[in-house]
């Protein structure tokens, strides 16, 4: 059965929020709450302790599956519920973009954007093609001529990455399996979490919707954030210490006022984009970038959907506070499926 | 006269919240006022000034002694106000552990802890004891296999802490007064705020009580966190340039969702076993943290009492506000003994 | 027609708050806002989209102008509207100190403190009589025996600015142009917003008025924050990538609480010594301190208004909110405006 028609058999006034019990599931469930939503968790094997800590993000149903590949099979049981989908990062990472594609489930957002976020290629050539500036890439290391980050697929996580000054450190480790070259950009990082809404027809006007920015967060990496106390990376080296980039938390961060234009005018740009290319990029989304000591940003990524960089911000940020207070990403999720269901557009913002 | 027969002969509706006025003071005030309680501020010699710029953390009162070991000869008089104390991490650095264990004074929270938390190596018998992984200790320097972290008994506050990457520069310094070497693992620091309330019977319940996560900071220690601006280390050693660890404020950070269920999992074993040692670490603590690029926690240590590092959370936290909007951990003991009055079953949280 | 008499012309209900769209423009027109007043945003050639974004910071009214300096010329234009402006830093660095002397709008604050703020000799020669530690500053770049910062006028923002540890480090770079040379302070940084109430009777009572401790941040600097990623400070010279002290961004910090009451020393020192030297530093201001590992306050600047420090705090502080909830520095001179009026002592507080 369709996605379409799925939501069609829905009790729209019995809508139940839910997604997998991690990532960002706190935020999600307590604006679900906050809203007048329903809400379950799907969780592995058993109920998670931790939520009754946290009375206000507890949802009110757990939903225990075996491995997360049970979701497709389950669908129909979550049907019932009335249930919409909220995919985090982990969702995607725990499911594979195949399988998500698959799930018969209402989903919040556009899933045709995940082809367009998953391939590293076809993300650079929509952001280029939005007019993005973005570190350069190297097809071969033999052509490196200036500072790189190194990602390739053995590394778990951020855990393999490297830096490499030039081709002899590159290699150093010398990678066998695919992987990517990125000129390694220095300045400051800021991770500019924005919302899409196809329907909300005020604020900043886009060729269709309007678009929102919700907060600005840094990422935490473990261990290239803390190792120089240890000593110079190269007398690190020697010891065998190489940095690592595993995200293990986020911090607030406000971005210099006047870049916010640009920031805006680079979001603005990527949607009206997405919007050609698959359809939108529906909901929240993350550009990460590097801002140099000439002003100007590199843009190395985009996340198509609500990243943990937006849990700082679950009793609101110094952003989204101008829009409306205690607003978190979570609740304005919550939000958007409150106004599609009240102006009969649901099927416009799920897929 | 004990403690219990001191509360017996307070009158419960008059009961003053009392702290030195430092460290945490101003959100303990502040958390008591909020709760409706009197607040009564101990300080050196004069009133001091700065808390009129903060009506609402100002204390009602001041109460005006030489040096902080009075504080045991004028417990009568603190008495007759109905004073509990809020004994914060410099409460116990002034006064020292020995006359807190002295103290005529109702004070919040489980003084049997405090030999636990003292003796480094208690504390550490009592960690492990509880599963949690630390780094190692090393007996003698010459063992050293390891960067480590070394602490000795002269050093202040952490300026003379120094990270030896092997044993030579051990020799280096080669302080003569006893101190611990632990391993120094690389990785990224969250310092998680917990609560343990022995009386409250709802939310994430352990054996006896419940457990709460209030916030999560990171400390700033000067000079570590921005002498390798100046060069790498080797050069500053050259210039005579050392680097410590003295901590001049705290940061708000969050941490990654998938690692609050390990969180909780190492905040229960650690309460439930100081229920077993010695009756329980009744109120705030704080578990020490480095998570790794193995996403793994080292706790290198445990503070049994509110520190320092709930002060960017006056306002609320992105956790606390999960549990209620507005929960400092300086208003969170504010509301225990509330509760504990209202049961009546202070006793239960008074020593 | 001098401030006085414009101010005696205007229409006191009808007040409006007037500042440059750029730097805190955001918390300004919120705060603004909030306090009931109307609102203009003065842009160049056109209107700023990214308000949009922001309903509760937009401003009713934008007000274009094809470059800054074309404010003094509109002066008439916008008394009409009853217009005070809210000097920020980037209003100074746009228009240059010179011309916000002659403009004829009035504007919050003492201009008289700009000759103060502006010409770095005097600034030193203010703080210094009022008693600030600072860092030593050397005449002759031969006298260098430290490790030190060196500013010079060629340098945007903090692009070219540069860190020796010595005289043969200067000469690498060897800048021509006017420079000072300061010592580099190692220890971590706080950037203090205090607020000064000539006309406020209660608080932290001054002389005359009161003072006010409304937030604390760090400023993000690229690329000196992030460069140390790549390699040693001496590694990456040979490839030709120095750092440099370009503000990107800002964090919300807290200093450990025993360190208020000199802060407040400070800030209090400085507003009584600037009551003789100039009529007051009034409204915002902003101490800018390195902590040493001895606990000591360094302050290597002040700035005599608004900084863009402030924006983390849009939705208060863990300071502010000891004042008022939701108190950010934009709102906090807009209620000194009001209060202002509502005494009848505009005159005292505009200039």
């Amino acid at each position: 059965m369709a996605i379409k028609e799925i939501l069609q058999s829905y009790n729209k006034t019995k809508i139940t929020i839910a997604t997998i019990c991690s990532h960002t599931s706190l935020q999600i469930f307590h604006g679900a709450k906050k809203e007048g939503f329903r809400t379950l968790g799907i969780a592995i094997e058993k109920t998670p302790k931790f939520y009754s800590a946290f009375p206000n993000a507890m949802p009110n149903e757990f939903f225990i599956i075996k491995d997360y590949k049970e979701i497709l099979k389950v669908a129909k049981e979550l049907q019932k519920k009335n249930v919409i989908i909220i995919p985090h990062g982990s969702f995607v990472e725990y499911l594979g973009g195949e399988n998500l594609l698959k799930m018969d489930l209402p989903t919040f957002g556009n899933r045709n954007v995940i082809p367009w976020e998953v391939n590293r290629k076809k993300q650079r050539e929509w952001l280029l093609s939005a007019g993005l500036d973005m570190p350069k890439e190297f097809s071969s290391p033999k052509e490196i001529n200036c500072p790189v980050m190194v990602k390739f697929h053995g590394a778990k996580g951020g855990k393999g990455y490297f830096i490499a000054k030039n081709y002899d450190e590159f290699l150093e480790v010398n990678p066998k399996e695919i992987y990517t070259i990125q000129e390694y950009i220095t300045g400051t990082r800021y991770y500019i979490n924005f919302f899409y809404s196809p329907i909300k027809n005020s604020g900043y006007k886009l060729s269709k919707g309007s678009l929102e920015l919700l907060s600005i967060d840094r990422r935490d990496e473990a261990n290239i954030d803390e190792v120089y106390k240890l000593g110079s990376k190269e007398e690190l080296k020697k010891l065998g210490i190489l940095p690592s980039f595993v995200v293990t938390g986020n911090v607030s961060v406000v971005l210099r006022e006047s870049l916010l234009p640009k920031a805006f005018e680079m979001a603005e740009n990527v949607v009206e984009k997405s919007l050609e290319l698959c359809g939108g990029i529906i909901g929240p989304f993350c550009l990460e970038t590097v801002v140099t000591d000439e002003l100007k940003f590199k843009v190395f990524e985009i996340s198509a959907r609500i990243v943990a960089g937006t849990n700082p911000f679950i009793f609101g940020s110094p952003y989204s506070d101008l829009i409306e207070e205690k607003l978190s990403t979570g609740r304005r999720i919550a939000k958007e499926i409150k106004l599609a269901r009240k102006l009969g557009r649901l099927v416009e913002i799920i897929s």
